[in-house]
């Protein structure tokens, strides 16, 4: 067991943080994370309605007796979802933790305190989470350039932003983007963070309510594997490369808006390549990690044998360096 | 002291490396770097013949009694330096370490073997590190995202780049890019290297032989404070931001080619900017770790408190995790 400042403020077993994936992180995924000792988060926007985050969580409460916790990305939007009412869903379903992401989460801090919730903000540059630290949150998650999803437009990766982040916070740190094992851990810890989110590396297990192809994509691919689409936008995301992010890319560097690819690019797209299995089907999340990925454990599996290789590492490996 | 194999191998006392930086690794560095217990590398081609070389060499040998090596970077030209007698120079100076770096070294090795010259490759990618160790060379430096200079076009970070080379070799890894402290070494221990490099780290030290402004430049950059230049060209170099920098940024987005920026990036310029001072004079190199960097020791005193640092964090704060 490692014991951190993380696992202490939240009451986990395990440093490692299951982060919230628009339509994997659902009740089959956060339910197993939770039961192997690690802090596992639904999406509450892969859910239609502030109702239906409910009916989630208490899907999940019945496969953990567990703590979890819910993920909202606050996004910019012309008419953006009800997100007050998916925190009062979850609040009063009886949640103790929230992640937030996207933009900073000032005003829903206050009714979140007022309920006992921990809220850990997810953050892409230093000067971000130390904004997040300044207003109030219990933890910052420090996602670098490796992660799916939306890097920033900075491009520091983990190794400089997460020593950086660890220099100038001080309440916990979760180094989030490129993490899928033991050895990973550990460097995470030794840079100075209280913990890792894996994305990635979750998605490729056996509870992830997504098509087998997909996981078999994740293996065969290799660190090559993903590629960056909106960059011209300036609203950057990592996706896994395939023959629909190419294209995309294409139409940005023959100076494309987003009005050219909105439909390459739509959400339900990215839904059916895990539904279906065909990851040319649109656009889907991957990060770095898929490089490090070779196998399709169960959770429980992953859990053990990331602990079990973190704590040889400090305890047999590196320790036999110092002489 | 930290063992690896790295140390082992070449006769170091400590596992950190200084890398071949063009018009900065010269003897008053390198012997700093020898005599504080690591391995530095003089630029061959910072001397403008091979004779000079011999010569920096020998000024080298005057100023530690400790083992040190050359660098030789092979880049394509239309009129190459006479790189076998680089090295000719180079053996019998008696030199018994060489860093090849840029085009694979093949050619070069027979001759280095027969003179019981030990080489290290430095390679961007995981198939470029197989193939130097299948050519035979003693162990391979893998150049992450992170690093000044030519980090490839592949933009893999050394979180998932050391990891994914580690589980795959099988001669000694040494990492290269974003490392400037203790926590960064045991970061790369962990992940599966035997050792670090450190460049822009030894370049911000009191005997790196390069203007007193550069250093404080560094110092005062974080991490947002270096550029990608040469993208357009597939020949990608990562530079301290500064107007030179952004200037050939925006003369590649315009469509501008080699020819529109060449008397900006001109090398004469960058020599002059370590000369001079002024760190706006033209293009000069510095990767990601000058976010981490935040003073100018001494090369004593940088080696003396990374490798506490990293014992420190081996021995103690990590080992106390373990629960």
């Amino acid at each position: 067991m490692l014991k951190t400042r993380f696992t202490e403020a939240f009451g986990v077993a395990h440093p490692i943080v299951q982060g919230g994936m628009q339509w994997v992180a659902r009740a089959e995924l956060v339910a197993a994370v939770a039961n192997a000792g690690c802090l596992g988060f639904l999406t509450a926007l892969t859910q239609p309605t502030p109702q239906a985050l409910a009916d989630e969580i208490a899907r999940c409460r019945e496969l953990t007796d567990r703590p979890f916790g819910v993920n909202l990305t606050i996004l910019p939007a012309i008419n953006p979802p009800p997100y007050a009412e998916y925190l009062q869903a979850t609040v009063e379903s009886g949640v103790k933790v929230v992640e937030t992401a996207g933009a900073n989460p000032q005003e829903h801090l206050p009714y979140l305190k007022a309920h006992d919730v921990k809220v850990i903000h997810k953050a892409t540059a230093v000067r971000h989470a130390l904004k997040a630290q300044s207003i109030g949150v219990d933890a910052v998650c420090i996602d670098g350039f490796e992660c799916a999803g939306h890097p920033g437009e900075d491009d520091v990766p983990g190794l400089i932003l997460i020593r950086a982040a660890a220099r100038r916070l001080s309440i916990p740190l979760i180094a989030s983007g490129g993490f899928a094992d033991g050895a990973g851990l550990v460097a995470a810890l030794a840079l100075g963070a209280d913990g890792v989110t894996m994305g990635t590396r979750f998605l490729c297990t056996a509870e992830a309510p997504v098509h087998e192809n997909v996981k078999r994509r994740i293996v065969a691919n290799d660190e090559r594997g993903t590629q960056l689409i909106f960059r011209t936008m300036r609203n950057t995301a990592r996706v896994a490369r395939n023959s629909v992010s190419a294209r995309v890319v294409e139409i940005e560097r023959d100076g494309g808006t987003f009005d050219d690819v909105r439909e390459l690019v739509a959400g339900a797209r990215g839904r059916e390549v895990y539904e279906t299995g065909d990851p040319e089907r649109g656009i889907w999340w991957a990060g770095l990690a898929q490089g490090l990925i070779d196998d399709v454990p169960t959770v429980a599996e992953l859990v053990e044998r990331t602990m079990s290789e973190a704590e040889e590492l400090i305890d047999q490996r590196l320790r036999r360096l110092v002489v």
